[in-house]
């Protein structure tokens, strides 16, 4: 690649950068792994890549960046992880306090980012193997679920598991399961399947993020652990300062879809 | 191995061969494939062969012997096909006509062994992956169930499949979507889960083969293709002869389980 002809995954950075692009990231570089975001200070970061190792499904790590680096190699070159995403969250004792496009000015050299596997390279999967994907084709943002399935306590976090729910046939889930078996890093293979109360799920019309989806009566609702969950966590602990992504608005990197595939 | 200390699976084909054991199998030689056996003369095995071809999830094929031959390499040194099993079924005009122990008397030039994989294989990697299964903790033959899911049309044969049931939580089902997808030569992952219904069947409780076993409150039914199926084909054909084992007493090959898994 060259500056001249970059890959569409350097494109969408360079659009976000230069504020050309402030929306959703959702079918942008397709074919090219998209994360979830955490930044914390060292302070909180050493406690969190604990937790996030001990709850891999909500957590996927991709990669951990060196305390005040803004680029990460591993994740896309030449990457700035202060404005290469086209918005962001700013969490302050636990409450959000800003959506800002650039984190420039709130960069400190003790800040750590997190690359978080998104669901966004299974649901692609599923999509070119033939599984249709419902809040795709009804053009929503997934259903998102507080739920009862406790998180492993490690590093000062803990709490409950925030889940994705995508109805399906049972030939096509059984499909699905291996499809995201295959992508350990993008959340795997789903946590529950069926009754949603046996999660602590009470109405699957209203979810506590995103946007209902309709569900057919012979379809059943397939829950998969979701990027959502570290954001409640860190929440939850009301961590002093935190920077994340704002919810589908990602950070799209160089690694190809193929790449985190198990298979 | 040597004739003086033969492996497990030769020590069980021995006992079947001499009479001493005419009983099933299920549980002896344990880590070594057994197979179903459909034994058809040439004019009617080449349709039948096509058949398994396009019907895979029920018809596993591991192997096909020449006609008239009562040995297969493959499937374990110095196999006598028509002693080795612990009780065969004849058929005669798709009706079941005796159950000898032996069908050496009845053996033709012109006959083809047709040896399919089987649920045992899988059940072995569930309970060796944590997996409890029901009918073996209960101590009963599996339930199977005629279903509306209609079968490929091949070679003369057509129909519906027949399943297993076994019941289980969410969380356990996944995993043992991921387990059995390994074991495509024991009929892979399930065709099924979920509302009976769906599939034609009346009530779980009233299997057409096998047990009923119990199934809670919080758990899901879960369907896999059976061997039974191509059994219940041949019957509905009417075949003039045919010679299968009888169901649960299988014929014990040399190939490890470790061989038939995918990964």
């Amino acid at each position: 690649m060259n500056s001249s002809n970059p890959s569409p995954a350097r494109t969408v950075r360079l659009e976000a950068r230069d504020g050309r692009l402030t929306g959703p990231t959702a079918g942008l570089a397709s074919g090219f792994v998209q994360v979830n975001l955490v930044i914390l200070p060292e302070a909180q970061a050493n406690g969190f890549l604990r937790f996030c190792q001990a709850n891999p499904k909500p957590c996927p790590l991709i990669a951990v960046s060196e305390p005040g680096q803004r680029s990460c190699e591993v994740l896309a070159k030449e990457l700035d992880i202060a404005r290469d995403v086209p918005a962001y969250c700013v969490y302050r004792h636990g409450e959000l306090a800003a959506t800002p496009v650039d984190v420039s000015d709130l960069w400190q050299d003790d800040l750590v980012t997190f690359a978080l596997g998104c669901s966004f390279s299974f649901e692609h999967a599923l999509v070119q193997g033939g599984v249709a994907v419902r809040h795709i084709d009804e053009g929503r943002n997934v259903p998102m679920f507080k739920t009862s399935i406790p998180l492993q306590t490690a590093g000062g976090f803990s709490g409950q598991t925030v889940v994705s729910m995508r109805p399906f046939l049972a030939t096509e889930a059984i499909r699905a399961i291996q499809i995201t078996t295959r992508y350990p890093q993008a959340h795997g293979a789903p946590v529950h399947f069926g009754d949603p109360a046996q999660i602590g799920i009470s109405d699957l019309m209203k979810p506590d993020y995103g946007d209902p989806v309709s569900v057919h009566a012979d379809e059943t609702p397939v829950f998969w652990a979701c990027g959502v969950t570290p954001q409640q966590v860190l929440m939850d602990a009301g961590v002093p300062f935190a920077i994340t992504h704002s919810p589908g608005h990602m950070l799209v990197t160089d690694i190809p879809e193929s790449q985190v595939a198990l298979l």
